[in-house]
């Protein structure tokens, strides 16, 4: 449909959102017609919300998380176990992890995972620097938890091998049936990996 | 699921994004850290995009919708017929009947429709301002192009009972079957209201 705007303002605003991932144009449109309903203050805190957050974040010189200070909240709280460290994509996993309320080490947020097809090498990594973390003493424990993907599995095998010369245990977190899911649905490769990484029955109570 | 952002400026971003219609958390964090990873002149245009359309939108003078200018490029069209005039409620009808290709008349945007539920009476709308351009002389026909809802009906009586002492021909938009709809699918009040406003067959080819 081609549309005409009666308004050039209108029609770059609705451009911008339109170049947000999931939203088309008719979705922009909405978007930006309730904007205009809406206090011009309303809309400065979202507008201002944006330009800081690009413009004034900031990422933890020790796990590379995003954060607000020079070193993260995380990695600064003291009665965090600083031997173990959970690798992860994102601050969406570091999120995820955090909300399960299990863990209580501290995380190496990678960027991303190695994909090829993508352009994405082990140098736009922070893998280098997970190394480092590692070559600088006491850590003990590596917990890998990257997706269940291709390019996850290359990556936690390039960290593996990356950090074999050290004295770290390396463990990856469990794949297996999803509490909740019925046996008959779940696909053959995660059913076939549960039953090989079976679990001694009273582990699963224990936490 | 109770998030920790580990970053204000995150939270906050996710926060304003999530006031959205039709945005959750979930969608907000998504659409958040793909800005993140944008070039910082991309995210200005964005920012800069909806700041500039709150601040600097205007109103056609005439028709009320949505301008650069204080007289719409539509109203200012002196090839259009101005004694034709089609209400609509907002800017996006506007944009709807104009994809149609089949209006050469100008429009009135009342502003949306009146609706005691949500505390919208007739003088939010932009009534009477179109009772002034009728009583101003020179127009031929009102073609109420409103929502066929009981706030559209509702409104549509209104404007006919205002209008009634100006010699004006006052048409709706044809409700009937949707071009391309099959009759059994279609619901008993617009196939009931299609057969009482048939038209005369050759009628339908005439455009």
């Amino acid at each position: 449909m081609e549309q005409n705007f009666a308004s050039t303002l209108l029609e770059n605003a609705v451009n911008e959102f339109a170049k947000l991932p999931g939203i088309g144009r008719k979705t922009a449109l909405r978007l930006v017609l309730h904007l205009l309903r809406q206090d011009k203050s309303s809309v400065d805190n979202f507008s201002q919300a944006i330009t800081r957050l690009r413009h004034d974040i900031k990422y933890c010189n020790v796990c590379h998380n995003i954060s607000d200070t020079d070193t993260c909240a995380l990695c600064a709280d003291s009665t965090r176990d600083s031997s173990t460290i959970c690798v992860v994509e994102n601050v969406r996993e570091v999120m995820a992890v955090e909300a399960t309320g299990q863990f209580r080490g501290l995380y190496h947020v990678l960027g991303g995972v190695i994909s090829p097809m993508d352009g994405v090498g082990p140098a736009d990594l922070q893998i280098e620097s997970l190394v480092q973390r590692v070559a600088s003493g006491g850590i003990k424990e590596i917990i890998l938890a990257l997706s269940a993907t291709m390019e996850g599995d290359t990556t936690n095998f390039y960290i593996f091998r990356k950090l074999a010369p050290y004295d770290v245990r390396i463990s990856l977190i469990a794949r297996g049936v999803s509490v909740g899911d019925e046996l008959e649905y779940t696909d053959e490769i995660t059913l076939g990996r549960s039953i090989l990484n079976r679990t001694p029955f009273g582990d699963s109570f224990k936490c």
